[in-house]
């Protein structure tokens, strides 16, 4: 690491006082509750409207509780919260917007589709250590069936699903990042470059992602001088078990082995018995597979380092109609825990 | 200004070496052409297709245009451009998305609404004075034909316009910010909150908007201890006529008398005689009008130091159509010239 420099590379940057991620929240809906995973989320929703009169009123109000949540674990009252990034995949971020509406924490709104976690963890994290904040929220939230409706079809309808086709995770992860305190430190990051290689299917997004993923993964290994085996866990956002192979597969043929230590939020998050064809996506399946299991883990010591690898694809229904191919991108954030911590 | 401390108050923060926009570059439409600063944009397109086959695809063009043009003024490579943070109004934000996949720079996609142009300058400022950026684009657009089929009618069937309408601006500003060098400075920024008094009328945007914007403006002076007498202008981003009386009349009753020195993006961009009713609106609306006439006016010394609120109402079609009122959101940038410059 470059003493004094906080940026390294074309792509990456080093925080010098690594911000902590000092508290964390998730909530899920039914299926991820029946995942492997399912006990370690904070709160299993008993069914999609959550007491509300539509699916994106409730994905507003999932991701509004959840900060609450993780305000309460922080002992915060939401006042204390000096800012809150967030964002979501519905159109104009509604389920953020509406989510800040009730919280009134000053809000910056962000859209990275899938990748939008770890984009918002990349920020937060320039925001703290560039001594801005002294604690900040990051939050996102998927729902599986307005992403649905919105992307796809209405529910309702049954189509029929592809073998490549993912499963929208409904689920909002929510977390406190401070310049002090106890936890994980987010320690550098990467921010990606928008890739296309002309992949038009929708229903194969873990194909349109891998060489966004490739892309910075690698960028992040050339910026750092870190290689793979730096990390215990490097894990991407949703690209599902088609296209995390994909990824395994671009990296070697450029030369970079990821060996063992690679997965995926979207392949963990559902067991393959629950009939998801590719594995989970969404913006919120990175979030609550961060602000859940893979946090709790690393406060366990069981991973001490991970590259959290989001992933996004930024099309939008009118680009696919108009016969654009899916641009993709990716965003690498590395959460180290301290060598004598714990 | 409080010495060595970036926060001031409950939502504002100070940049210890104020960012520096050293170049800036517009493109507008037509109908912005004939407009009373028509001739102060860098390029004043002939149609609204701009050679392609669809104007979501114009649009995007229009945005990467306008970024290529900002870089060759600053003379840049676009490689050298460290990181690209840009939104626009489109489901997806797929304006911003297909721009950055041309330009292979670094992305963080943004979402604010009409807000879009002040978020960016606030965070990019962030970046730039954290150190973690020498030079950065922020960029927005809006294209008044893809806006009016994706929030109101297909523009062919000619629906009848309210007396309160606003008019989307055509449009795509882009600046460059960096560490070094001669321009005006990005001195402070208060980042708004969601602010709703229950406003529903998606034909009314400046009434729902001022609310947002007069608490933010407050919220401004509160925590910086200025007053409206500091700023040469204080100029609200697409209130639109009524918009902005109302919102100076809420500022008035809160006891914060804002004098002659205001002005809206929105009401300046067009003639009276050009048929847009309470004026401009979109983001592109106050992107180009600070990006053209603003930041020349301040290189000239016609304005030594303005603050720019950027107003975002944050609804999407189905927020509206499920019973929602309109959330709002404003930022404020404050941008001055050095005391002893030119």
């Amino acid at each position: 690491m470059p003493q004094g420099s906080k940026k390294a590379g074309q792509q990456s940057i080093y925080f010098e006082n690594p911000p902590v991620i000092t508290n964390w929240a998730s909530i899920v809906g039914p299926m991820e509750g029946q995942g492997p995973y399912g006990r370690e989320f904070d709160w299993v929703l008993e069914d999609y409207l959550f007491g509300e009169q539509s699916w994106e009123k409730a994905e507003a109000k999932m991701l509004r509780e959840t900060v609450k949540l993780v305000a309460r674990k922080a002992q915060l009252s939401l006042d204390q919260v000096e800012v809150f990034l967030a964002g979501d995949l519905l159109n104009q971020i509604i389920s953020a917007n509406f989510a800040a509406r009730e919280l009134k924490i000053p809000f910056l709104g962000l859209y990275g589709a899938c990748s939008t976690m770890a984009e918002g963890l990349a920020l937060g994290a320039m925001l703290i250590d560039g001594g801005f904040y002294q604690r900040l929220a990051v939050g996102v939230t998927s729902h599986h069936h307005t992403a649905e409706r919105q992307f796809r079809y209405p529910t309702e309808q049954g189509a029929q699903r592809l073998p490549s086709s993912q499963w929208t995770v409904t689920g909002s992860g929510c977390l406190i990042m401070r310049r002090d305190g106890a936890g994980p430190r987010v320690t550098a990051a990467t921010v990606g470059k928008v890739v296309d290689l002309g992949q038009s299917d929708v229903n194969d997004m873990g194909a349109a992602m891998a060489p966004a993923a490739a892309d910075t993964v690698i960028a992040h290994f050339r910026d750092t001088g870190r290689g793979p085996d730096y990390y215990d866990l490097i894990i991407t956002g949703d690209l599902g078990k088609y296209g995390l192979a994909l990824m395994a597969s671009v990296c070697q043929k450029m030369g970079c082995c990821l060996g063992q230590r690679i997965s995926d939020c979207g392949v963990l998050i559902y067991d393959p018995s629950q009939d998801v064809h590719a594995g989970g996506s969404g913006c919120g399946c990175s979030a609550v597979m961060l602000c859940g299991p893979l946090l709790d883990r690393m406060q366990a010591r069981e991973y001490n380092r991970i590259l959290l690898v989001g992933t996004g694809a930024l099309m939008s229904t009118t680009s696919s109609l108009q016969g654009e191919t899916i641009p993709c991108i990716a965003h690498a954030v590395a959460i180290e825990n301290e060598p004598g911590e714990g």
